[in-house]
């Protein structure tokens, strides 16, 4: 399946917390880089994802804002 | 100034391609890792944003899916 | 792939509008029953979107209002 | 009242789920085909959202994103 | 129709840019208070959306992130 | 920090509720117009919004839509 999605950052499940309707995923996309996801906790399930599964995080570019010191 | 954006990102501004609304950024996050984001151009001129620059690419919990093979 | 996104709705192509930087996609997705999508349109091309093509809008559940009369 | 978004999806409710601080709203906008909505429970209540009753799905086209096989 | 989107912030239009695809509008809410929005343009000549005219920024809640100094 | 973000409007903190994974703010940007936004209760909580506090509500201007009677 190809996606109009920009950005597919692959990487490595560090940690998987489960809320009661939500789930935080945390991603390291590379040494150090990490990406919080929330998602529906039904959608965690549905897709497995436990530590240290490899998954990608699908971010759209009109999604990522960008700031400057 | 503190956000309450879960993802801040620190790059270098790769490429910058301006449109006659929208600029589009290109971010090195890590060495070989890039984000793309899409913003008004009237920001992008207003934050300056020119190649070899350090930005942060700042993205919400909520808008990161998760995809897996 | 499998994907976090709760909505995967498969359509075919009606029409495929290219601006400057974006493209508007419309997706039937039953008959009589339309979608509409902005991406791209490096993306739009990216996925070789034509009319008559089988494609699936993806749409995250918390993109989703609700309305009533 | 004529809003700016581009999809209006009218259906009937399926399902509503109800957490401590978000509702999960299923919509069937055509036979077999539905969208899914998490709004804020207060939201919910305050539209009085329940089963069999019609509501419309509103959906951005720039929330739309576009996948092919 | 009611929404389940939490704000809806009337104001009066103080400005519409039009591009070729996209339409920037500015919604002054309270003196001196302005909120920007990015439609299509398609959008804004639906709505007849005109300086001086009344209307309301629709934003959903997820969609506000906090800062603090 | 300077941000693309295009919306940013100063406000006193009204309201903090906390679930048991999200906060609700609500934020008076001008004498009687609030603004509710929903963010993560340890984005509430690493920024330590309290009522009475002074805080920005952060909207792209994407996220804006737009609705005339």
């Amino acid at each position: 399946m190809k996606l109009s999605t920009r950005n597919t950052l692959k990487g490595t499940i560090k940690k998987v917390e489960l809320g009661a309707v939500n789930a935080e995923i945390t991603l390291e996309i590379a040494p150090g880089v990490e990406v919080v996801s929330v998602i529906t906790k039904s959608s965690a399930e549905r897709l497995s994802l436990t530590e240290g599964k490899e998954a990608y995080a699908l971010i759209k570019a009109t999604d990522v804002a960008i700031a400057v010191d």
